[in-house]
């Protein structure tokens, strides 16, 4: 064997070993080590993708497709804050691991679902269901089911719709039945074995609810009769009551172009801010004895009544054709401070987790506008296609998130 | 040149880029990534240390060496939740990378120091100063001085120690002057050029402060006189007020072993909770209207008096003699509901963000318990040198932590 083709031999050693450790080398060059606080999701609906984005530094980190259908979708995440986990239209639940922007799990759990939750030690992770109605819980880690609670009522066997899903804190969950206008709550503690506590006829066709940041009420909006369904969960044995009488679409039945998200609801300062239904007003309510203290009159049908989180203000948006504003209102002397045009269709907003800056998506002008909340005026701008829900990892740490 | 040394050659450049590949490839397999959500930091007073701790999974991710008289040392955390800023007794400021548990940078800014603070933005951490006294502004990516602020009195030049340094929405800080009895608030969002409000006369020798959690509230306690000094952020015109004129050592002037720390105030469903000044009690004040509503009493002379996230649960630990026990209020009806013994000498406690665990520091059994706040009994225990102060990096997203 001559010296050539030896050294050739060699060298060509040298090159795949070059090569292999150069793939390698590039592979964690990508694993850029960063913080988790400040990420957030940015819902593209109509492609079924996320924008995984960085509130401090106003940029994209990438997006994650492959997400199915994402209308009307909601985010929880891990306790690490790591992981965003999607609830699409779809019934899929798609755990997103937000610093290498990959799928980490996903499955699909039912046929048609409106939303998730996460417990409150973050191990289980529980998706609400329209059809099978019900509720379902999986392993946060695995997403493998560990429990399937089905909404039946009555003597039928029927199943209910499930809606306004939140945890709350001892790994317990609260959700509302439409059809059945019942609320359930799950213990979970042994995710195995669920404790159930029902509340019956708390009024008809419960749409929406929320519970409030310090987890003790759960409310429940209702569709069928006006009024407001509410149970003190620090007080279980008083069991439902019904609150705000003429809350709703009223005698008139004024025409509703889009039913207020309740979990938009703003608590803050020991008063409740609520979008009225179907008509031009934000209405104040006392939580001390549910009672409407007072109305503040807005340029449209509000759909997000949102406090930001030091609770001094209240940021509003609308529904069509109101939707390219948004509204602030001064929690002090409940008086309108500004209006602002972030663009057209305005779906959502998010503040960051201190409140500085809210972000707003304007879907129509595919865009996410960046507001400083003590000046009101833009700060940054990141485009977006067709964007609604936004969510900042911050929520991992709040109860009803 | 024969065959056998041109090989050699060969082969030598190719182990060395080996070895130099090899290094490469560990540097970064040791680059985990992972979340900042559920991580903290323990302090190790005695050591100069720091411990990196993971409340997901109840570990020790490290230890961070070097930082200097952590005595009384108190932490923030970086606006996405990666690097911890440690201020130490000494006037040392170190950031801390709590991902790979090295220190990012210091910088010794004073003679004496007391704590600091981070603004809203997360881009400015201010240290609050005995000696020199008054306040320092640095830029938290770099740490670079920003603006250095006197704590200059009265007609003579002289400077006061500076305590109970506050966080406020829009960049602004709250703190108090002990010899000079005033307090200052200090809008930073122009952080080269400060501008001061000051508030004269407020009462003698303020030895703390805090602000209420939805930022509106800033109070002072006094050493040199009953009662406490309150500024409503929210109406600066009306000044400064005294409350509570009882609050405090009284005419007896009881044996005081320790001053309670205001910082652990609990404010829970529009009501705070203080520790008495040399009582065995815990006060319960309304928020709406700053008067005592009612007293609790308890083992010891209170410390820490610190409200569980949803505000239904607030815990309390006391001054030698009684600095083995921890007392258990339940907010609903103010009732004690357990006495916890979790070791010597407990000197903090934090709660996890959603309050479904409490880590409580036991520094003379060197040890950190960690508490199930449902069941109220220990779910884990992690090893740590004479443990003072536990802060996890939720206090990013928090104001007037």
């Amino acid at each position: 064997m001559d010296r050539v083709s030896l050294i050739d031999r060699v060298s060509q050693g040298m090159k795949n070993l070059l090569v292999l450790m150069l793939v390698l080398l590039t592979g964690c060059a990508q694993q850029q080590l960063r913080g988790t606080g400040d990420l957030g999701v940015v819902i593209e609906r109509a492609a079924g993708r996320i924008v995984v984005v960085d509130s401090s530094a106003h940029a994209t980190l990438g997006t994650v497709e492959g997400l199915g259908d994402l209308s009307h979708a909601s985010v929880v995440f891990s306790r690490d804050g790591r992981y965003a986990y999607v609830f699409g239209r779809d019934g899929g639940i798609t755990k997103v691991d937000l610093l290498t922007q990959n799928i980490a799990r996903r499955v699909v759990q039912a046929g048609n679902s409106i939303g998730g939750a996460i417990s409150q030690d973050g191990r289980l992770v529980v998706a609400q269901n329209y059809e099978p109605g019900g509720i379902k819980v999986f392993d946060a880690e695995t997403l493998e089911l560990l429990a399937d609670i089905p909404s039946t009522f009555g003597n039928n066997g029927q199943r209910s719709k499930v809606v306004g899903l939140a945890d709350l804190p001892g790994n317990r969950f609260a959700y509302a039945l439409f059809e059945a206008g019942e609320i359930w709550v799950a213990d979970l503690s042994d995710p195995k074995h669920p404790q159930l506590t029902k509340y019956c006829d708390i009024g008809r066709q419960p749409y929406d609810g929320l519970v409030t940041p310090d987890g003790r009420y759960y409310l429940a909006g209702l569709f069928g009769e006006d009024g407001i369904a509410l149970v003190d969960l620090w007080k279980p044995e008083q069991g439902a009551r019904k609150i705000l009488a003429h809350y709703g679409r009223g005698e008139e039945k004024l025409p509703v172009f889009k039913m207020p998200h309740l979990r938009g609801w703003a608590v803050a300062g020991g008063r409740a801010y609520l979008p009225a239904v179907g008509r031009h007003e934000v209405l104040v309510v006392d939580t001390s004895t549910w009672q409407e203290v007072g109305r503040i009159s807005v340029k449209g049908q509000p759909v997000f009544v949102m406090a930001r989180p030091d609770a001094r203000q209240v940021w509003v948006n609308f529904a069509f054709p109101d939707n390219g504003w948004v509204q602030v209102i001064d929690t002090l002397d409940n008086r309108l401070i500004d209006t602002l045009a972030p663009g057209k269709a305005v779906l959502h907003l998010e503040f960051t987790p201190k409140g500085e800056q809210v972000w707003i998506s304007a879907r129509d002008d595919n865009r996410v506008m960046i507001y400083d909340t003590l000046t009101r005026k833009p700060v940054g701008e990141l485009p977006a296609q067709s964007p609604s829900g936004i969510f900042f990892t911050s929520r991992a740490g709040r109860i009803g998130f």
